[in-house]
């Protein structure tokens, strides 16, 4: 019990101090954008502090821009402290949960699952309630400057969006890259060379991996799911302001998003209680199918939740900004937007199970083929990433076209709310699996009888899934997202019609679509690099402390938390330039036709991406898994621990980790933070954009 | 030598068996897809035998419907034949010339070289005229018919490009599964679990393993080449039938395409002396700068040549249809529109040896990274893959926008033609590749001295780049190519504004953007699949054969040849269907606007996955070939052949095996192929299809 609490501090120690680090770099970026932002869009009409005519609203006065550049800024302000403190506080609570997991597992599965969940239930409402209140007293504040310019207010208040996508994109990749370093490296030479268990205490990368665990998956995803959140409600509410609900100014109307947000939180603090209270999980067969029955109550329950929030707050009739047109809507049509992309969610969560759990066909195959070794193995994960793309796909294209359709570009932003609305709930299963992670690595390293790391791994295997189907929640939604982001940038813009024959559009469109494949080149390697050197360190140290393999000495844990800590400061800032640079240089010098074809490639090409290798990373992790539990005779013949089947899975296992948990779940940020990014600086590219395609 | 003999005619008889085998399914194949088209044609005015007002020449009858459908048919055959023709021939003088360049490599690597580039560049001769010839006279044969309605011509013509890119979708899919699941196969048991070396005679797979490179890397690498050269003809041919280049019946001016690539072949001859006659090749290091030189002296000739085709055969000032509107264009334009696309070619091509050589440094850090095993180097091998789609996008982004702008749909397919006009040297050196690995297995099965292994050696490793240079070349000519097509097909379709904005365009472009995986998954897993099988056959046959391991006894080739056969025939139906079925669907159920949106999606995104599966295979092919010859102090101290450096390097070959030759070059064809089909289909989409959404 006090070497859980040590090891608990340790790792709590770990992740403060790199944050903190991290948030020195993320202040000194943040100060510099925010003053990029006031310049270019306080630029747009010369610094002029005279009302402007407004640009949707015929023949009325609004606010300068000079004040939208101020407003803006600030509202970018209020994001970026919103995102940090929301990974920041999942940290805390996921620090604090780990250990206790531990504990509780001597008791059972069932109290150590309990211990888990709720604390990943704590962050998911935490956060989903933090993002909605920091919007809505903005929102009452700002607007006691702007009045009834509701045009200017929600254009401002974009800026919330971009605040919280940019600290997600630092967040997602720097703590991709701490926790991938620490985990690739430790299972090289720990695993693979010495041949000792994952998380033993002889291994030096062991705390770094602990502490990775909590600033990547929880921190990362927290601030990434956040970001999304906000993005999808500032696009709705900025193409609501221009719609009939703006020029009523109704406001009960305009917050329909906010709405649907809150409707969700409640549903969740509903659907949190089947699993911790009303339906309790005694063994380890149960954990998974009550994770599942999660999402699909949620699901259930959502919907209702949407009828009622629809048929109450938004008038019978009413009409939507639709690229320069008029679209006359009716509220069950907006019902049937936010039903589909909640929906829509559901298949995706559901299909991602299906491929990446050793409960189904696609995972055994991908651990049948580790027989004729690793290279099958990479092979057949590979083409199964790739094949999971499909049905994701599918369901994004329906919900696109249904809600489109619909209600323009505002069906679209509904609909992404729609899958974000269980986020609550998708935030508790998916923290539940770093959470379990840890558990399992201080149950190692306290050296706890060997009945709890089975009911930990147990636990974890479970958590590799919902991880996975957090990935595709995280991933489908910013599709959504940055579509209904795209839209609003494109009306900001005054454009009316992208067409692809046009040149500038498709050259656009084809370097857009290879953005994602940059970005993933320079993560990727920033991963294998820094992997490279805590091989080495790892590697001296077994060498050169006496005693260490013995478990005799204590290993330098400190350098290897510095190895990890110097690679994803250092390695974050290429990839976040390129992701915050693209739409600038091709807004400012190609103007906004040639960024709307970037928009729309890097959306395209991302999203396959981004599934197919969250997917084969959670497909590897998983046959390694399945061939390590042994549970049944054909995962029996396949292993032990040890074996050359295994061995050829671990290394499966080990490509995947930079896929899953750094490159692939970063493109969801790439794609939404440069449309959100192309929304807020619309105004200046509209004005003075193009200067080499004039 | 009479050892050689026998070896190089094993492998005649087991490549000319299965091309026999594999054109019995493909005639069926043909026969039906014939009666597809010409129902579907035939069908757009119900089989009325009238004429029908023209609909680009206003006021003008043209032929009846029915009769473009015939045409169309008989095109397609012609196009099938060809094609076929193409892949046949050149794996004749393939196998005809691996012996002759074994042969010669007794007496130095001077002899070698000359006899295997010189095959090549037969090859490539052949197929580039033989291409040329028989669109010519088809031209010529259907114009007794047609007389002056060259609309209808040229639309008939279409057909040709279609039936030559059908047949080397199976040519480029069953011949990369054929050869992959024998190397793979080959490789797991031989050299990873035997220890033996690299085509020795004791493996039971030896002979399918060299049957294989002569069906997939030259039969479907000539195929492929043949397709995109007649397609881009055949959308060149059509625009400029639309254009006022058929409206003035300038019949030299029409054939402008046609010209452009006879200049481009009295080029290629004359490059062709350089690297044989006027400048030696004699030292192993001076194979790749010789392999270089032929690329940029037929460039810089090209350019010239361009200049004069240009300057003759067209008037100085002329209109050409762009989406409804007319554009006017100038000579000079066209030369421009050709000539970026040349130069782009060569950029492509510099580019990707400079990834895949490894002379340079993106391939030494692969190999570096197999120091900590398997896992880093698939990490670092992917990396560079991904990096490596950097500038030849961007290369084809310039040649698009620059090409579009002058010249609009016209200008794309002339520089398509552009970049193919130096194919007869792109398949030379591309061919010499495989015609020196076959060399030097031959040389090991008969048991040559070490000496000419090391040649032959060699002369495959500059193969290995040439190989991904060919690539480079057939994907960034498939972009242009599809691009060109694409625009063909919406002119056709009668389109004027392909709108991303149109949500059954974006959901079109979605769906087009996962072809690529949905597609590369089905090859990837056929080869995973079928090695397998591979691996079980030669395990057995290893325990099952006494005295095989010793050489006392000869391994069963021939049920190994049956399993790389078998798995192909079957496994090539299913991406073959997809897709063929893909542009079917969605034209007939969801209208032209989602199709087009499908075409562009596919584009942008097959482009990527393409060239960074073909860069990362050659990567790390090189990189074990570079650990293997030890030439640098760096490399040795990674080497020798069975360390734990080289082991991982093996691991990385074999996954690159399936993403360079099958999954990746495939998808050239996927993204024209679906173009071409959608050309063709035109009228009937346009007049019936759309069933769906309205």
């Amino acid at each position: 019990m006090v070497r859980c609490a040590e090891i608990q501090s340790a790792i709590r120690v770990g992740a403060n101090s790199f944050l903190f680090t991290q948030y020195k770099y993320l202040a000194a970026f943040t100060a510099v954008f925010a003053v990029v932002i006031f310049l270019f869009l306080g630029s747009v009409h010369r610094f002029s502090t005279e009302s402007q005519p407004c640009q949707y609203t015929r023949g009325k006065a609004c606010k300068p821009a000079l004040a939208n550049a101020v407003f803006s800024t600030i509202a970018f302000l209020l994001g970026a402290a919103t995102s940090v403190a929301s990974g920041f506080l999942g940290m805390r609570i996921a620090t604090a949960a780990n250990a206790r997991t531990t504990v509780e597992a001597r008791r059972g599965i069932g109290p150590a699952f309990a211990a888990a969940f709720r604390s990943g239930a704590v962050m998911g409402f935490l956060l989903a309630s933090l993002g909605l209140l920091v919007l809505y007293v903005a929102i009452k504040v700002f607007g006691l400057y702007y009045g009834d310019d509701w045009e200017g207010l929600y254009e401002s208040i974009t800026g919330y969006g971009l605040g919280g996508s940019s600290m997600a994109l630092f967040g997602r990749v720097g703590g991709g890259i701490y926790t991938k370093a620490a985990d690739v490296g430790a299972d090289l030479v720990g695993k693979v060379e010495r041949n000792i268990p994952e998380d033993d205490p002889r291994n030096p990368a062991v705390i770094a991996d602990n502490v990775g665990d909590n600033v990547g998956d929880i921190a990362g995803m927290g601030s990434d799911l956040f970001g999304s959140y906000a993005e999808s409600t500032c696009a709705a509410l900025f193409v609501a302001s221009i719609s009939s609900f703006g020029a009523d100014h109704n406001f009960a109307a305009v917050s329909y998003p906010l709405l649907i947000s809150s409707a969700g939180l409640i549903v969740c603090l509903i659907t949190t209680l089947f699993a911790t209270d009303l339906y309790r999980v005694k063994t380890v067969d149960g954990v998974a199918p009550a994770l599942k029955l999660q999402l699909l109550i949620s699901t259930v329950l959502m919907t209702v939740g949407v009828l009622v929030v629809t048929f109450t707050a938004l008038p019978h009739e009413f009409t939507m900004f639709d690229f320069g047109e008029v679209k006359r809507v009716k509220n069950w049509h907006l019902f049937f937007c936010v039903t589909i992309g909640l929906w829509a969610g559901l298949a995706i969560g559901f299909t991602t199970e299906y491929f990446t759990s050793n409960a189904y066909s696609p995972v055994r195959d991908v651990a049948d083929s580790c027989r004729t070794g690793a290279a099958t193995n990479v092979i057949f994960g590979l083409a199964l990433g790739y094949k999971s793309v499909i049905v994701p796909v599918f369901a994004i294209a329906v919900s696109i076209y249904v809600s489109f359709t619909l209600a323009s570009i505002y069906g679209i932003a509904v609909a992404a709310l729609g899958m974000l609305s269980t986020v609550a709930t998708g935030l508790a299963i998916d923290a539940y699996g770093p959470i379990s992670d840890n558990a399992g690595g201080i149950a190692e390293m306290a050296g706890m009888s060997h009945r709890i790391r089975q009911r930990t791994d147990a636990l974890d295997a479970a958590g590799n899934t919902t991880a996975a189907i957090g990935k595709g929640f995280a991933i489908g939604s910013a599709a959504l997202v940055s579509l209904a982001l795209f839209g609003a940038f494109v009306s900001r813009a005054g454009m009316a019609v992208i067409n692809v024959l046009n040149p500038k559009v498709f050259v656009g469109l084809v370097v857009g679509a290879m953005l994602p494949y940059w970005f993933s080149a320079m993560t990727m390697k920033s991963v294998g690099s820094a992997a490279l050197k805590m091989v080495e360190e790892v590697r001296r140290q077994f060498a050169a402390i006496p005693g260490l393999m013995e478990g005799r000495a204590t290993p330098d844990y400190a350098s290897c938390v510095r190895i990890s800590t110097d690679a994803s400061l250092r390695e974050m800032m290429p990839p976040g330039a390129l992701v915050l640079l693209a739409p600038l240089v091709a807004g400012t010098f190609f103007g906004v036709q040639t960024l709307a074809g970037l928009l729309a490639g890097a959306l395209v090409s991302g999203v396959q991406v981004a599934i197919s290798a969250s997917n084969s990373g959670g497909a590897w992790d998983n046959a390694k898994k399945y061939i390590e539990a042994g549970a049944s005779d054909h995962a029996k013949a396949l292993g032990p621990k040890g074996s050359d089947a295994h061995k050829a899975a671990v290394i499966g296992d080990t490509i995947g980790d930079p896929l899953k948990d750094t490159s692939g779940p970063s493109l969801n940020i790439l794609i939404k933070l440069m449309a959100v990014e192309s929304l807020v600086f619309a105004p200046f590219f509209a004005a003075h954009g193009g200067l080499i395609f004039k």
